[in-house]
């Protein structure tokens, strides 16, 4: 076998065998296949596609190259969720709580922000103490006592999937969907879950900029996800509006404890009910209407948050923060953006909402960048939304004062006002399962 | 400027700019640009191939990356042939001497061969004593006082071509028709002549399979040559059929002897005196009927033979072969393909034909293999042509008598033989100039 023919072949559009996919995974892994003839193979994917076999065997290769997570000493159901990211994105940090209240178990290891997304991982870390490299033992008892518990990825999975995603990461063959794919769900197949659940984000903030985009990749990692073994469901959600007021790390922390207290901002409340009914209902906690209640429940009853603080406190954290929002550490400098006129907006370009808060310190440019926790932005209007002159659209934080001027005028540049009430979108596009696309 | 985003704009079908062109050569030559992200480029332009402008300045770069040949010490216009190869195309050693004859000048580097397809390099070392390797000097006067002199390319000319081809080789990104337009251009441009006539192939025995497809190769291949400065044509000819009767070394050295005799076969004669034609109008020596009457002239004169022979001798060969074809080395074994039914011959698979002189040993699996000059078959039947029961369809030698049987067994299956006889193709199919197309 040579890679050789194996390029050959995709480039006319033929399908390759599993043995042809197993060969070149493992024969780049292992370095015997140089990166000039993976780089040619990942650009003629990027033209032709892979079929689902291809890609099923090509996910599960990766799978295999590195270590596979074993949660098996946490009893029951456990039910991941993987969102392709957003701007403002705290749906973990509300949906692990809820589940784990209503009987669910999450086992979530979380990465950190990179670019204009945040990550899980960073946010949790703006609470004094909080450890996010508690040993394996602990991870589980924490899931098995509690419900829930939320770490940092240690164990060195999906080793082909770093490689490559290194490398297409410099020969400009990230945005090709089969290959988006094959990356999220060779390392959730590897994470150890019985079970998935998708969040693939669509719009100005997200990756996947139309639809049909979201949808076609949804689909795709629904059916590898079912090929292997792993009952697999997505929504298509909408990243065209930030998730939520708040963006950056412990502000985006106080609007999950606000929505765990039930005051959250509509959009992100509702994203929070439906995954953790999604989830509960995975994990044969019930039908998903009943499981919706079942989460608006635990909202209501402060079971959800008493997780939460459950959580911390085992992670080390200070549990006081969760009760006393007042606690957290405030930005030094703040600036607010005021309306000059009476107008509606008619857009917000999320991603660059989310570079802004990158501006402000709350993100990482690259890799070794710090993060400062308490910048951000609060987006107190939003696409749709009519705002009279004197109004607050936007209010900035961070630790730099200059940093701010910078970002105000930055952030300026992201929005479209005009004299038209545009129609305000949903929230949950669609549902996508083994059995079909739903628009809901 | 960064090569990755050189990589994404090509991906997207984006032109690129002459700098960012000369940025990508220039640094995949100097090695700041790697591998990886040249065969990614390569395999997009594979899809949304190049435009002209962009064609242009990649094969000026290309051209300007190694040496450049300065022939300006020979007086009068100089015209290069190139041809795309094929099976049995020994024209430039009949060219070369008639267009001497005529006045005009050919100053010829050429390669040896691989693969299927001979190289003229090769044939002319079958004649004893030929060097290849006369200094530049003798070269320059060989040309001035004879008018012609084919010798090795010694210059290291295209550097970047070189580095790229052996890239293409092993990324399957070979069959990209601007890639080898830019390829062969770069080095036309940089071999010194003042015009050139190119003889794009096509069929079983070339590299371009259908007509539509070599066309545009030769267009592109005009469109650059025009755009460099250098008056460029090209003919379409076809190669669904060994060119002439004899393939191998010193056979078709004797063939090129007998055609400059006046006794060649009628298809190697019609391309041999159309493209001595063509270079001397380009040269200026008359409209294109013109120039074919003194080429046949020159023919039937006996001063190409002359000029052939000069050429031999001032290369330090022994001209007695030219006027004794009965004084080349004869293979040690040689044996007929003997037909056993009265049949047509519908089909000649002319890659087969040259691989089968390969196995003979008349040319070379890999670059460091020897060749056996006397080695080689004689098709004295082609396509179309009607075979009697006892005819001998084919002739073949070798100084192996192993390699003859698999040579004849390994033939057979090249071709196709039926009750039908199918019409004969034409030699000389398109004429290619920038102008346009004329179907010939």
């Amino acid at each position: 076998m040579r890679m050789y023919d194996i390029i050959d072949k995709k480039k006319k559009g033929k399908e390759l065998s599993d043995e042809e996919i197993r060969y070149m995974i493992n024969g780049y892994v292992d370095g015997s296949i140089p990166d000039y003839q993976m780089s040619a193979f990942l650009m003629a994917v990027y033209y032709m596609g892979m079929s689902d076999n291809e890609l099923l065997e090509m996910t599960i290769a990766m799978e295999k190259s590195g270590d596979i997570v074993d949660l098996s000493a946490i009893s029951g159901i456990k039910v991941d969720k993987h969102s392709t990211g957003g701007v403002g994105d705290k749906t973990t940090l509300v949906v692990g709580p809820v589940v784990a209240a209503c009987g669910g178990k999450v086992a979530k290891m979380s990465g950190r922000g990179l670019g204009f997304t945040g990550g899980t991982i960073d946010k949790l870390e703006s609470i004094p103490g909080y450890r996010i490299d508690i040993s394996e033992r602990e991870f589980y008892d924490n899931v098995n006592n509690i419900g829930v518990s939320i770490i940092g990825q240690s164990a060195e999975i999906a080793t082909a999937d770093k490689k490559l995603y290194a490398l297409r990461d410099v020969t400009a063959t990230v945005d090709s969907i089969p290959l988006i794919a094959s990356s999220i769900m060779s390392k959730k197949l590897a994470s150890g879950s019985d079970k998935i659940v998708l969040d693939v984000t669509v719009g100005s903030g997200a990756f996947m900029k139309s639809v049909e985009d979201a949808i076609s990749l949804a689909s795709k990692m629904v059916t590898i996800g079912e090929g292997a073994g792993k009952e697999t469901v997505a929504y298509i959600t909408n990243m065209d509006i930030p998730l939520g007021v708040s963006v950056g790390n412990n502000l985006e922390v106080i609007e999950a404890i606000e929505t765990l207290n039930g005051n959250g901002p509509d959009d992100f409340n509702e994203i929070c009910i439906q995954f953790s009914a999604e989830m509960l209902c995975l994990a044969g906690k019930g039908k998903i209407e009943e499981c919706k209640i079942m989460a608006k429940e635990a909202i209501n009853n402060g079971s959800a948050l008493k997780k939460f603080s459950d959580m911390v406190q085992a992670q080390g954290g200070n549990k006081d923060y969760i009760y006393d929002i007042d606690m957290f550490d405030k930005a030094l400098y703040s600036e607010k953006w005021i309306a000059e006129k009476d107008c509606y907006i008619e857009h917000m370009d999320t991603e660059i909402c989310g570079k802004t808060s990158v501006i402000l310190g709350a993100g990482r440019e690259i890799k070794e960048s710090d993060v400062d926790y308490t910048a951000g932005i609060k987006f107190y209007k939003k696409t749709g939304d009519f705002i009279k002159k004197g109004d607050v659209i936007a209010e900035l934080f961070s630790s730099d004062k200059d940093k701010i001027k910078q970002a105000i005028s930055f952030l300026k540049n992201g929005y479209r006002f005009g004299d038209k009430q545009v129609e305000k979108q949903k929230t949950i596009i669609a549902f996508v399962s083994s059995s079909g696309v739903v628009f809901l």
